[in-house]
């Protein structure tokens, strides 16, 4: 018996260039679509009536952006979805998802060039519009791969210990992590733009002043205060490997370690999740 | 106020090896642990009285580790998901994922070698244990980047058209994917490692005997095959990204191209997804 | 003043497939092409009337391609080679690289499958034919990411020591490597697929069967190996990274470790690299 | 017999952290140690006396690094190199490399903050130091993914063309590459952090301002700006993948694109590469 099933196309990469005289600017995005829906004859029987090609997905995403200028992903990902579900009737629900690499203009002569850009790398924005045939609709923002450092108000102390137990109590530790922050909006249009740089600056400002007893306690002071400062928000999700950096050993050689120098490991990292929410706010699908 | 949340440790990496004179046997496993409980008063207080420190996950696996030899590790997950419920009060649920890479033997001198191996790559075959503070329990398994091409009797024809829509009816080209799939155990022992190479080796015959009219339309009998083969597969997901291999236009050199030379392409892809389960089957976690 | 200079088209995918009836062959190559020559106007003047351009060289790989069946990778990099410097006058010096991802046939009902495959992953062949205007050619091929790890035999003792060595001396370790070996041929036309076997096999039986002292002791005695047995290879360059597996201290949990019990590790790595070559041979360029 | 050989370590990851008072720098490296030397007995005999371990070059990394203030990183290569050719008698020529990845301090309350940094991923800077045991020194400096891209002022037209030829001319293109720039330097101290500074800009703006008839043109112009603007640096080598954006066609959709509507495409990609150096100088290794 079929189960739950969609299907779509991912990687989608899309860069649009608006030009207005010698001032150009840039949108990089990689775009994935996602259906659900009437599709269980392709599966069972192999009749394909009902199925739209991803490769007319992709079609889609091209023609859609010919008709629009570079502007918020969170409204571009809505007009996909609803697209979708406009258009193709078998469809129940769609979900878009747009990850944004942001490029910053080069300076030269100490201004910034018109034509002329470079990609920081690392920090993604993302947003995804879901949209269902009875006109239910959930907008989504966020960022990923934020990666933060704090060398001082970092501790972790006084946890649980059992026979297996060998780490030692800290009051001064490295914290380092790669956040991704996805929260939900209450509405599907708003002053995204605004809003994503206010949440993304109100989650640097709780990592960097929080006393930090652990990453799940810095983790929940970050939600809370989007939470508090951003009334447009819904809730968060919020996604925090450890990124552990250890003190070396120089004590073979001799030699203090002052809390000064560290070894950057990958593997094995811990991993904290949370969701923070307003008491009043329904389950929602972040 | 806080939402689900958890915690754990991803990416230990373990490489056990038993000795049985000249013979050995290597397994190359990469676990990650994550935790459910009572942790609310770490996030909200930053009190850590109920976190055990991930870095005791670590040293559990490797403790646990030592007090066993090489063997299945749907076993290896759920004692380590059991071990962590039974020692620790704050937890409600824990969930243990084992990736696993195969070694094979070198052959020397047209024999399999006692203690050198090759280590082919791609693959992985993937376990999870859940274990709750109630007792309640899922097994599942899996295989995961199962790289896997059929050069005949696979089309896609006849799907739905709109006016962004310009692929063509095919009734003869590449299926490549990349499979995943999960399956779940209606029970907490069984043959496991024999139970794997059964299905994965169903999973096998269906793709390459399937007269394939589409994605689904395998991906579905592949579930199908599964779950009519072996009685203990209580449902089962299959992950099937559309690897696309596009013939290349070869007309503007006055070559023809019969369905010979493809260009493998990496993005986009399609990404097509289900659960097969049992008529009988509750929702589970697959 | 320019100095030495090039340019080429690298990420070329192919797949080729060939069809006698019901049985297919297949192979999945990356081709890259790099041209040196009289490409100075195009550096210093932007006058591109010598530059062929890389999107060309991608099409000559594809139509190539469809004049030939699959067959050895170093006679297609050697055609591709001559190709460039025969139809192209300011070409010095034309360099094919060329990497194949061997698929396997799927075995169904116990018998290999006509026209289903599986992509074990990992390891590669790689294979390069540089050619010169002059009609000098050098033919080198490979294998990379061959992952292998013996589990007795080896050691690593009586090494130098300063004041920043920890390391103990071990009579019994797990050496474990990535294998990349690159051969150079006296000839440019020989029984390629049949040598790249072989070699292949002797690089195992070697590293399997050898009382290994250290990478290096071992790395030589492979290359030795190849050279001794192996007439038409003229000389060979290996490149062994240490893929450190560490015996894991379970001292604290009151277990023994019987050299069973390891952690794998990425990063930090040793790396080991040397040509062996016959005692006639002139540098190479392997 | 055994040609050209060497041995050492990599992927050494050091974070360093400098505390005065409240404000607290970072310096985040990745470094790798390579010796050349008299291992000859080593490879041909399996004595090890001559064999400093790579573990203890990881070590010496660590302790050295204790000893210093975060600074350039072609002042720690250099030194590093020096310290293995003065403490082991065998090694005839050390390298040294160091990749660091920048991290920048948050902004808080509009100001720098003095303990909490983001890594912006992506650009890293190098450094590379060769110490021979006669005294000769070669220090390099360099940019990797530097990933820049120009939306006027490029052109590619006027190139050669044969029968595989399809590409056309066009005066207005996309040119985008992820930089990689490596000089050398004529000597072993002079203010690095400055000079990688400046020179790093006159890439940058010389690539803004260039009107490109090719990607060989653009490369040389950036290349020749270097040596002309930074007396202290000897030859550089630029390294330029192009990495193609493609118009999207929308004549299907009867849409218009005004060179507006792009796809990025990973592979297959253009790779341009060549060296400037100034009339006088000496063959080098950059």
């Amino acid at each position: 018996m079929l189960g739950p099933n969609s299907y779509g196309k991912s990687g989608i990469r899309l860069v649009q260039v608006a030009r207005r005289g010698d001032r150009h600017d840039v949108q990089d995005l990689t775009l994935s679509v996602r259906l659900e829906g009437e599709f269980g004859a392709a599966h069972v029987a192999g009749d394909n009536a009902a199925i739209l090609p991803t490769d007319t997905m992709k079609n889609t995403v091209y023609a859609l952006a010919a008709g629009r200028a570079p502007g918020p992903i969170e409204i571009f990902a809505r007009d996909l979805a609803r697209h979708f579900v406009a258009t193709h009737a078998p469809v129940s629900l769609a979900r878009v998802e747009i990850a944004e690499r942001p490029w910053e203009r080069l300076e030269t002569g100490g201004r910034p060039h018109g034509s002329a850009f470079r990609r920081p790398g690392g920090e993604t924005r993302l947003a995804s519009a879901t949209h269902g045939r009875g006109g239910e609709e959930m907008i989504e923002a966020g960022v990923d791969d934020l990666v933060i450092l704090k060398t001082s108000r970092s501790a972790f102390a006084g946890f649980a210990r059992d026979r297996f137990t060998t780490l030692r109590d800290t009051n001064d530790r490295l914290l380092a992590t790669a956040l991704r922050a996805v929260w939900s909006y209450a509405e599907a249009d708003a002053a995204f733009s605004a809003l994503r740089a206010g949440i993304r600056q109100t989650l640097l400002d709780t990592f960097a002043e929080h006393d930090s007893r652990s990453v799940q306690h810095t983790l929940y002071a970050m939600g809370e205060a989007v939470l508090e400062r951003h009334a447009e928000a819904r809730e968060i999700r919020l996604t925090m490997p450890n990124k552990h950096h250890l003190p070396v050993d120089l004590a073979p050689f001799g030699l203090p370690n002052e809390n000064a120098v560290f070894v950057a490991t990958e593997e094995p990292f811990g991993l904290i999740e949370a969701v923070v929410r307003r008491p009043e706010a329904p389950p929602g699908r972040s």
